[in-house]
């Protein structure tokens, strides 16, 4: 049984201001009329839809990156994650990603649920996968010199105490481990 | 055993333009050094760090509610959850948003692990909690008229279902509901 709600109407759109634009992200101001009639001003963040791929090892490992992000200046816990090119299908930027990040490959790429993550004030969308059975690549990984990662495979029981000691500060990794270890059975 | 990363030193900020601000959002440019030596731009998306709360019944039923989106248009599945107002407490803000948008009250309020959902581009970070216990209070629920709220209470396993099926497209409430279902036991 599916549950999905009875859609609202939509916010009139009354105007558009694009406040900024990049390729790397725009930020508009809309003046919407609200269902009681009052108008009122929504901004919205555009960035490109990105991806979030669960590399998994045919032992059942995780690979898992530290990764350095300079918004917060910390070092986290990470899965492959990263934004979809223009015109590239999701599957796609996965295996690139999955690639790039820490020098793997799958056969098989299996798709998780997607997930808005900051929907309040973004329609960014992202696209979650959990590779199975990946193999290593003779080329190994291809860092970008704005990105500080080092990759560590990790058990999955200690992947799933790390989730419940709250070690997993990115939400793009913590909520696609939790899809991916709810679909794949332990080995 | 935690497992923390061993930190990168920060990438070295060489100047910061503030291309908007508002009392909602703001959207600067750095200019960074990266560790090569080579500098280039990085775009960080400001906005207040946010709370989200699982309401639970006595009974153990979850407090769900449909929701509207301007930014994609969608009226989806979410718990509640919402911007700090500047000096509140996360704590306060998690009882006013379960009080606003649920009309419920919790006297036990517990920490789930916290996350950052967009640690590409923003260091907005969201603090997570599950409300046990929750009563409605008598005025019920105080909902700004652009939020357009239905609120539904669902049984925990019709939840999971929903989450094992990716239902639950908001990035916040899905990660929080996984969080508080591998804290609190079912009834």
């Amino acid at each position: 049984m599916s549950s999905a709600p009875r859609p609202y109407a939509p916010f009139e759109r009354l105007s558009s201001t694009q406040l900024y634009h990049s390729r790397w992200c725009g930020l508009r101001r809309d003046m919407i009329r609200l269902p009681g009639g009052r108008e009122q001003d929504y901004h919205v963040f555009e960035v490109d839809d990105a991806i979030v791929v669960v590399p998994l090892l045919p032992n059942g490992d995780v690979l898992l990156v530290w990764q350095y992000r300079y918004v917060h200046g910390r070092t986290h816990w990470e899965v492959p994650a990263g934004r979809i090119h223009v015109g590239e299908a999701p599957e796609l930027a996965a295996h690139r990603e999955l690639g790039e990040e820490v020098g793997h490959s799958t056969q098989r790429l299996e798709r998780l649920p997607g997930f808005y993550p900051i929907n309040g004030i973004s329609p960014h969308y992202a696209h979650a996968f959990v590779a199975h059975d990946c193999e290593l690549l003779p080329g190994g990984t291809a860092h970008e010199d704005s990105e500080q990662i080092e990759v560590h495979a990790r058990p999955r029981a200690e992947v799933e105490r790390m989730l419940r000691d709250g070690e997993i500060a990115d939400g793009f990794s913590a909520l696609a481990l939790f899809y991916a270890f709810q679909r794949a059975p332990p080995r």
